[in-house]
């Protein structure tokens, strides 16, 4: 049943690879609560997913666009003010890729070539994004951005390497241009810290599945899925929210304030 | 116009003093998106607020109920049960009062007994309510419960003197209480940590008015409002928000992640 | 080896029951490094305890207190003055009791006269002695009190019970107290939050040998000892830290930034 | 007076430029504590600093270091080794440099390609030190590392700008490589919040004297100095704290966790 929280609403929603990605399901939740959307995703990435499947059910055209490219997200927010005729009312961004993961690097002993670039795609695209929309004046009075994080960036997670870092750069970007599109704009940022998902993208780290199910134990109300993600994310990009900015906000089921569970201790005394 | 993100739940509104009361405005709001409402508040702030007419306006029944008073709370917490035929999905705690501030006790040199009112009234008051529920099973699977706290609990404001105390201990029982029925049946527990508000309560404390007026500059977005309030409390009671538990969530305009304004800088500088 | 590094400083130290003590641990070493010391416990702490020999190893008097009682304590502060010939120049708060666990009663169903006393007993505690120092101008310019706190303050730990809301109190004590102690006088005030550690007073926490296990594996330094605390206390009553303040400092072995460890990860797939 | 905290112990200063640094300071502050030193520092910063006056007063060959490039990074900490016949106890990672800022660059409208050199230099520098320095066996057990952060990488200061980002991913490689390098060697990694600080490198950030008298009038103790902060630089090399790790210790005064003073509220009501 949709609560037409989003009537009239126009917004942009980077990362939807496939049906499992958050941003995927948070475009679906977004268009069934009345926005108009526009997706985008990384040229690579649109070849290996199905944005266009997605493209068709929300009804939105789709601008690939490499957020590691000033002219390519130039031209996304262009081609949004054209499409919009006029400025969004939202954005997600669920982007992040860790190059030295990929290569197998551990985190004691990286390459600082791709380290750069993980940190140009995963933190400083959201930068990108938001210099560019406030050039072209592309976000409206009281827009509301959110960008994907992860508990990382506060806490070492072994395995989650150079993304912790990654994250942490995000968050801060966050807070740094939420105060200057805040007082210049009133436009909101902040970020989501979600549980662990199993997203496409998420299965590509070691040891994945035993940490989800860490986390399922150490979370009073279990691990946030992806589907109550987007639905978080629509309470953020409604009129409900309006005076929350440049926070990060753990949408994890209480992992985040849980010292131990007798789950995981009756567990480890087994 | 009403969404309808409270439709067919049951709530409990605490600390509705008059119109300018958060928690009234909360009532309104809640009852605007569907909700069915139980009111209570101390017998004395009964006396001199304005409850009733609030009751009329969400046709909802007011029970008296001295927090302080197990006797009170289980009282409270059955005939919510009566009166609703079942458990709650909501409840706001809109409670709080300092009484060596009222003495005009400075931080300094306050009086234990009272002292020991301040943190029972302030901060337990949440404890007894959520024990009293646990015990009758009187908040339904999944339900919310919301405190009202403020930033105080984390960094000094000195005049807000022993207040500050109280509301670190609220949101530690926000914490420990959120585990034990976020475990036992899926309840979140999470405090709103709310720019300083002219209520009729806040207007008590000494120099409120000039510390309104400097949050508003170290605000991005300015403070929020009562108003915004009651909409952010919709949200966390809504099915949008359902894994966000143990949480401290600023709703400040940006104050709490802001180092300093330039209009700060600038009226220091003149 | 002394350093010499409170040579000529004096000091008070609360809590010290008997050699496990982190109290006792910190006289001892704090006499080594050449501080006069006042040593005080409760009157029924020290019928069972063994202070009287600390105070033969450290050439200290014993003052009774019961924090409890605004008479002992002003007592207290008012024997150290004419011990010393005037103000100390550092304090160690390490005090605390929770009725409710003693009891056996369940976090969820506590009996809210033994709350009351336990939040007096193990956080306003500090206030109480900070109130007399202040008035009886008992502590030196630039003097250091440190209050041992635990992460249950800041994270669920679910036997830890009602300490945890008391240390949350605490920490905020000495934030609020900090501010207006700091301001009047340079004196800091700052807690340390420990490890757990086996003292004779942690012992009777429910399943704390299992945590205390959990928390060795989940940092990565090791659980930090009561030695190593004694040695931190010392760091922050010495000269070379005189500008931290208001401060909660974490003394774990890294376990606080810790999401999770090869470690723990390895033992629950067993 | 010396208290020979660190005799015996061998460490390396990166980043002083002159006498107000606050390495210089700590340089020297180490030296009198009984330390052995190699100083290194950026090739063009040493024209045009007075690195060799320092060398001298502490006895300490000179390294030169471009932290951008591993080969530098490498062959200095090879020199360390071959200098010390061993590995060193402690380092002091004080670099910094926001491309940015110094073209003039207003946050909202930055260059990436200068952003990403800032991150490389202000925060992935402190990294490839680690991961040279565990690829050589470069750090003793139970050795301390320490880096300059400052408190915008948790809240905005419009000004500092870019910085604030760099200094939110140098905390996280604290964090991230503390877990890492304390399972594996013991050491402990830590970065110190520091006030602002009058150096000759923070001059140049736009508004600087503003803020520092800002962040005074904020400090219940007033800012933390240079020399304070060489002094607890010490405490930290020490082994009186060798249990602390992955923490970012604020070092200022009580500023971080007041929300305001009376001081400025009475200057803005002028």
């Amino acid at each position: 049943m949709s609560h037409n929280l989003l009537k009239g609403k126009k917004g942009i929603i980077f990362g939807a690879l496939d049906e499992n990605s958050i941003a995927w399901k948070t475009a679906l939740r977004c268009f069934e609560e009345g926005a108009s959307l526009l997706l985008t995703n990384a040229p690579v990435a649109m070849r290996y997913g199905e944005i266009n499947k997605l493209a068709e059910l929300v009804n939105a055209p789709v601008i690939p666009c490499d957020v590691s490219s000033d002219e390519d997200v130039l031209n996304l927010m262009t081609k949004s003010m054209e499409h919009f005729g006029g400025g969004v009312d939202f954005i997600l961004h669920s982007v992040g890729m860790s190059l030295n993961m990929r290569k197998g690097n551990h985190y004691t002993d990286i390459d600082y070539m791709l380290n750069s670039k993980t940190l140009d795609i995963s933190s400083m695209s959201l930068h990108r994004v938001l210099a560019a929309a406030m050039k072209l004046d592309a976000i409206n009075e009281w827009g509301s951005v959110v960008a994907l994080s992860y508990i990382a960036a506060q806490r070492v997670f072994p395995d989650y390497s150079e993304m912790a870092d990654a994250k942490a750069l995000l968050e801060s970007v966050c807070r740094s241009f939420g105060y200057h599109y805040g007082v210049k704009k009133h436009v909101r940022i902040n970020s989501i810290s979600q549980s662990p998902t199993k997203t496409t993208a998420g299965s590509g780290v070691k040891g994945f599945d035993g940490f989800i199910s860490y986390a399922e134990k150490m979370s009073p109300l279990g691990n946030a899925s992806a589907d109550d993600c987007a639905k978080y994310c629509v309470s953020l990009f409604s009129d409900f929210t309006r005076m929350v900015t440049m926070q990060n906000l753990f949408h994890d089921g209480g992992f985040s304030f849980t010292g131990v569970t007798m789950s995981v201790i009756d567990q480890m005394s087994e």
